[in-house]
């Protein structure tokens, strides 16, 4: 297990991300080409935002696992800073491994080295797996997810 | 309901936002004296965040309302931005008024002009009209909100 490197994304990495991000049974219907420029866009975007995090996991010289963490100041809870995890993906030759724990408890220490007081995500009501995965790291799931598209 | 004024909030809108956000079954422990300095530590961060918009309704010339938007870039669904809401608070004399709608829909409009495609947000299990509040606004609660303290 002590062979996964942790290290923030570049654009190299968009490929092995997209592909993991299209792997998905909700995501497939909503990705385009890897090479799609907006994808490179965007990645520049999150790259320049010192607020955001993209980070891949590498084992083994290839990128088996993704996030974003995004921290996020406020004025709720005495001025509190939290962070927010998206797009979590484990390449799927590689679950079952304890990969994904290893990547929530990175993501955890990043939050708590930017000051944060809270960690939150939201993951699909359909996800059983995943609400497992999570209640068993600690969280709690206290809240409804709201969506809304435009 | 016309009278309603959307706008930034300012340093000098901190204790009647700290106020909303007190006076609040589940706020009301979590917060401290408007005047902590945590809260103009906080403010200033935002302020300077142009990922960050924090918002205050006024009619009056009170401030009666407010909410937090974050606009988060992303690669999923083809390098997406989406728009995260959080702290949103009625004044409890305002409230039953048709404010929350405004502030929710002036909020929608914002992220759409910042060229996000989804809105979201999470709402404690406990608040049960919040719930109501957001599916009439057309919000579906298809996600599950995990929270863990640091």
């Amino acid at each position: 297990m002590d062979d996964l490197l942790m290290r923030r994304a570049t654009i190299d990495d968009i490929p092995a991300i997209v592909a993991m991000l299209s792997d998905d049974p909700l995501g497939a219907a909503r990705e385009a080409e890897a090479g799609h420029p907006s994808y490179t866009l965007a990645f520049k975007e999150i790259d320049a935002d010192p607020h955001q995090t993209l980070a891949v996991g590498e084992r083994g010289g290839e990128v088996v696992a993704c996030l974003q963490l995004t921290v996020i100041p406020g004025l709720s809870r005495q001025g509190a800073k939290r962070a927010l995890i998206e797009a979590v993906r484990v390449r799927s030759d590689q679950r079952g491994s304890g990969l994904g724990k290893r990547l929530i408890e990175w993501a955890i220490e990043e939050a708590r080295a930017r000051g944060c007081v809270m960690v939150q995500l939201t993951t699909d009501k359909s996800r059983l797996d995943a609400h497992r995965f999570y209640l068993s790291l600690g969280f709690t799931d206290s809240h409804i997810g709201m969506k809304l598209a435009l």
